[in-house]
């Protein structure tokens, strides 16, 4: 227990102590904050304090960075040891009077911030690990058959693709509906070019790369762990009319790369790890050996997952997804090796997302086109409304949270709303911007 | 003509000015420069020495930096006054002795620089802009049938993929070839696991992104031009094998991200304008209204270029391969357009390639897939070596020229050797790499 109040089903209890980047108010530069109840503890104002100075291996200037890549370059041990130094600080019967002050003197209330992305992100990279999902969208996309929906590599590899960096934003970032081409009516007619029209959601958890790897060093499933530093909620905003018709032969790109959202906080493999469980699903066939561990055994995560949908007209969201990230297929040990068996070098705040998580149930499913069947069944919202896609003025907000004992380990809110497309005039530049 | 000697058949005359960020010793900060004939002229000296003072649009201070990203995002208008205010410095008519003064105390022998990449490259993105690659890279890996090679929507976007930018590099990088997994020989069999057999070279030019755009705010053709800065000779080594396997749904992944080489030099738009001429090929269907322009006319230009290979033993490079740049179907102005369409910001820095640039005839062929037509046709080189993709210690070259009246716009090398792939047990880690 903290000293400080943290109010009981906060997802922000001492248990947690996600990392984040932060403005105290919207002029001042972002620094590296770590959230718990309420408020965010300014780790910049703590290392000036020297409350880190007893530190062995790790260097505390990194925590008064304005972004956590050099933290998530310095690598596991130094990770722990920040960790125990903050829960230290914060745990009731630990910490002294003198410590207090200097503790509450760096606290900034949650609701005053602004929240930044927590990485500069070199390299973004989207997986597609739910076993489930792929199943689906093989069934929508190609062939409407579940036995024959997953193509032939899908259980051999963690199939995944690279991902546009730039467009990544933070948690309460309006997304503009896009614009985009469009499978012909007929084949051989012309492409249509218009607003599009199935836009939807991914549900997602990404994780951010730790110390990384040189290029020609592949990763090992005996050291990718250390590699990983934390996890948070991501939405893949998806333009699902848009990449039908473009991505043959080279994947999705502009039906993805208009925006991504991911939530603030990063939560610590750390903090994680009592919910650490082996995965659902036994590997059939086994992996390849350089996907294989030791033991034959691999873990996800306990995190239960849950998608709203906000309407423009209503106050309240309606729950439209319930999920869990143990229900993946591969592991994020797997996907960061697979990442770099070719040689690819990874860097320190590199994210990696998951894919949409789907469970094996019709109320797991992490995306639109899965829950409306690409618009043939659509979703009945408890006001009456119904959705094939999402509509101009939809909120949607991915929640996540591990359940312990008497706590909960959150992550808090990973959302955005839709704006209405630019009109023609705008959009072909006609008009000024 | 320049006061400084310049070599005839210089790649890099008083016309080109290509910049670049270089060393001037090995363990020097990187600063950025301008290649003159077998020189680098140290810009950050010429700042210091007040020599851009005059700039009225230019904030010198972005050519001391140590990347190009800063001055990249200027814009045109200070990309033009940059090399005027270097044009006057370097010609003979112009200069005055204290600049020739300060100017020859800030020249660097090319052959002792130390070249880095010329920006942080926040995101890279490949096109496929060639049609006759993907034509046959549609017989290939699809229907060997010219006809039907190319995908329905080959014609009406430019096909493009989110690329790998930590694994660019710079040129004189060696590459480690890749190990992967692979097509089953028989269809439910296992995918094997083991060094890529079909290891390949992508003969590409890229350019340089200049102020870019914001979210949600397309790029228009009226104004995409502005926001090209330069170009740049590409290797987008590919394993091909790998490829094969991994590329369906989401596109080429690890068979493209163990490293894509780049050559230093930047030339610029300015430099190129001479040599901007109608593309090749008439648009058929007409695009798009968001990629036409308003008088119909679209260019490209015309630098050509060639492929070397230079194996283990030989000490001269074999030309294999000779294209120009003149004959990609999309431009770069429709590529950059097209990759903002739904709203994707483009950065300062962020590198766009053209995708392997192949001409109509067999001896134009950017890649050993198509030169070897997948190994049924193995290249026989003059040393009475075949080949049909590359072996360990073969060396890449790829040079690029534009032809001028009495000058050439050089882009100077873009190489790279094969190293030989890991031994399985460096590979698995079981030992110390
Ligand atoms: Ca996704
Ligand atoms: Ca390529
Ligand atoms: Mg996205
Ligand atoms: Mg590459
Ligand atoms: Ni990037």
């Amino acid at each position: 227990k903290s000293w400080l109040g943290v109010p009981e089903n906060s997802p922000f209890p001492i248990q947690n102590l996600p990392y984040g980047v932060f403005r105290p108010t919207p002029q001042a530069q972002p620094r590296i904050g770590v959230a718990i109840g309420q408020h965010v503890v300014d780790l910049q104002s703590l290392v000036k304090q020297g409350m880190f100075s007893s530190a062995k291996i790790l260097d505390p200037s990194v925590l008064a960075e304005k972004t956590l890549n050099s933290f998530m370059a310095t690598g596991r041990p130094a990770w722990q040891e920040a960790r125990a130094i903050l829960i230290s600080l914060l745990v009731s019967t630990n910490s002294n009077e003198a410590q207090k002050k200097i503790v509450t003197a760096a606290l900034v209330p949650m609701a005053k911030c602004k929240m930044e992305l927590p990485a500069r992100i070199g390299d973004y990279t989207d997986f597609f690990s739910s076993k489930n999902h792929a199943t689906n969208l093989g069934c929508l996309f190609r062939h409407n058959d579940p036995a024959k929906a997953l193509l032939p590599n899908y259980l051999h590899l963690p199939v995944g693709y690279h991902g546009r960096a730039s467009s990544i934003v933070v948690s309460g970032t309006d997304i503009r509906r896009p614009w985009g081409q469009k499978t012909p009516q007929q084949e051989g007619a012309a492409p249509q070019f218009e607003p599009c029209s199935n836009l939807d959601f991914e549900l997602e958890v990404a994780f951010f790369v730790g110390p990384g790897s040189q290029m020609g060093k592949p990763l090992t499933m005996a050291n990718a762990a250390d590699h990983i530093f934390g996890l948070v909620l991501m939405n893949d905003w998806s333009a699902r009319d848009i990449q039908k018709w473009e991505y043959v032969p080279l994947g999705p790109f502009t039906a993805k790369n208009f925006g991504t959202t991911i939530s603030p906080w990063v939560v610590t493999m750390e903090a994680l790890a009592p919910f650490r469980k082996p995965v659902l699903e036994a590997f059939d066939p086994d992996p390849q050996a350089y996907l294989q561990t030791k033991d034959g055994k691999h873990f996800s995560y306990d995190v239960k997952l849950e998608v709203q949908l906000r309407p423009k007209e209503e106050k309240k969201a309606f729950v439209i997804s319930k999920g869990n990230v143990n229900g993946l297929y591969w592991t994020f040990e797997q996907q960061l090796v697979h990442h770099t068996i070719t040689g690819c070098n990874m860097c320190p705040g590199d994210l990696c997302g998951s894919g949409t998580i789907s469970g094996t149930q019709p109320e797991a499913r992490g995306s639109m086109i899965e829950i409306s069947w690409a618009g043939q069944k659509p979703l009945s919202l408890p006001n009456g409304s119904t959705r094939k896609f999402l509509e101009d003025g939809d909120e949607v907000n991915l929640l996540g949270y591990a359940q312990g004992d008497g706590y909960m380990i959150g992550f808090g809110d990973c959302c955005g709303r839709i704006l209405p497309a630019l009109s023609r005039n705008d959009l072909m530049g006609h008009s000024s911007l």
